[in-house]
């Protein structure tokens, strides 16, 4: 993959997606000694950077392709936006979800007209009811990271962040499957070679981590409240990683909630924990920001508001 | 006063606020059937408008004026932002605030270094103590709505919304003292006199209302969440709202907390009661808006994340 698979994604995505802001924080800055420039995909359709990636595979289709719908597996948010996308595009969406999932997220992916069927919260429940739903409808899978052409939408955030703040040191996005990371990766080593990459993942799910020291795909038990990183690398995403990445920082659980918190107080907006978690990183690895000017990706902002995390803390 | 005290206003406190953004939501303008243009001064400096009267008020002032000072009385945002605004000029700031204010507004005022002097939460026990205040120091009084600076700073916000949306149908904006109200009327019948403008207000704390219904300023006691709307209006205000408002419409407490939990769900954004009293307006009134182009100017941001009102019901 190339920047030229991302510029393609961004001109085909353009109608279809919001062009989000970048927001700083005077006060932010001073808390963490470094110059921070927020992209908000919090703002972006769905609530989540998950409608980029979605709208470039939806729209990559052939005609025929597309006309039987497509099919996923997802922990919420790539539901949504694949679920939005394909009713864009007039096909149908087939989204398998776990159980457990957020009921927002469940109602938002029935509120575009994604048709939902619930599994164990598993990824080879997963994995096997999407297979049966796709053997049964003839709907093409739409992988929630492990896809090129997830991969190249997702990247389109990192270069608008480019195109809005050209002179950053370093550009910081969280990584659970590593569609996000891998997509801005590309982005920033094409457009901005002397910039460091890095992923954020909590302490609890730090299966990227491991990956990278380990050089292969690492699978762990996640036990972390930002519900979208629990998932594990694939091997697209994993080989785009190695070369591209400089390195994954964590994060404690205790640090995500209270980062997000300070995002909502201080803000004004509404972070999901899984968005929150490279701000969580920057205040914990201080040493590693001071003085830079780094690009953050907030990735979203779907949040049930009657569980808030510092309400049972 | 003219467009052009609102002109002078804009120039002088440009170094020192922020442009906020204009965001807009296809699912909330579907919901309510109109068009929706909100203006996100949730996101302005201290977290609210305020920031733009404050700043107008403390930087008209003659050195002779400022040396000893400025003084007020508050319910928290306006407190706030005269603290900022002594503080860029490198001045004092003495701010009477009731007992009972939300403690992370005081917290706000002190973090910006004003002098914080509690008192009772009312009126005659806030201006009682202000003049004390005034008397022992020789502070100049910044009002926080029943001053022409204030008001013309006020009024700023919705200069840059006509700015960048100037083809709306009606402008509405919350009032309790009515500094900005006065202000957004003010811009809006000078550049956009085709326009309505509406004031929206608690219907427990309908003294405006009443007020321009009889002619003269009406106290009445008022119940409300909507902290910033508890206040009476001020000679000043209600003159100017008599010539150029062209009505107040209310909204019941339910329906104030319900748009609240709406903008932050669906836009992302945090936004104080208050803030959101016009839009739960345009909610509990479609027929005054279905099929017009509607601005709603969110006015803060400041809130108790810890004391949502949600949760206790």
């Amino acid at each position: 993959m190339t920047i030229e698979d991302l510029r393609q994604a961004q001109a085909r995505i353009r109608p279809h997606i919001r062009r989000t802001p970048v927001l700083t924080s005077t006060l932010l800055d001073r808390e963490t000694g470094a110059r921070l420039f927020f992209k908000c995909e919090n703002f972006q359709k769905v609530g989540a950077f998950k409608s980029r990636g979605a709208c470039n595979a939806v729209f990559s289709l052939t005609d025929a392709e597309a006309k039987p719908g497509v099919a996923t597996h997802s922990s919420g948010n790539h539901a949504a936006a694949l679920a939005r996308a394909a009713a864009l595009r007039g096909i149908a969406a087939h989204i398998v979800m776990p159980q457990n999932s957020p009921k927002p997220k469940q109602a938002a992916v029935a509120g575009y007209g994604g048709r939902i069927v619930l599994c164990e919260p598993t990824l080879a429940a997963r994995e096997r009811t999407c297979e049966s739903v796709m053997a049964a409808t003839g709907a093409t899978l739409i992988h929630p990271y492990n896809d090129e052409r997830i991969i190249a939408g997702q990247g389109t955030a990192a270069i608008e962040l480019l195109e809005e703040v050209p002179d950053l040191d370093i550009v910081i996005a969280p990584v659970g499957g590593g569609g996000l990371l891998s997509g801005t990766a590309l982005a920033v080593k094409a457009l901005r070679p002397g910039a460091r990459v890095l992923g954020a993942e909590p302490a609890q799910a730090d299966d990227a981590a491991e990956s990278m020291q380990a050089g292969r795909i690492v699978s762990k038990p996640a036990n972390t409240i930002a519900d979208g990183l629990r998932t594990m690398l694939g091997d697209r995403t994993f080989a785009i990683l190695k070369d591209n990445v400089d390195g994954i920082a964590t994060v404690s659980e205790e640090g995500i909630v209270s980062a997000m918190r300070r995002l909502w107080e201080i803000m004004k907006i509404v972070v999901e924990p899984s968005g929150a978690v490279p701000f969580g990183v920057v205040r914990e690895h201080p040493d590693l920001f001071a003085g830079k000017r780094v690009g953050i990706i907030l990735s979203g902002g779907n949040v049930d508001l009657d569980a808030l995390p510092w309400m049972s803390r």
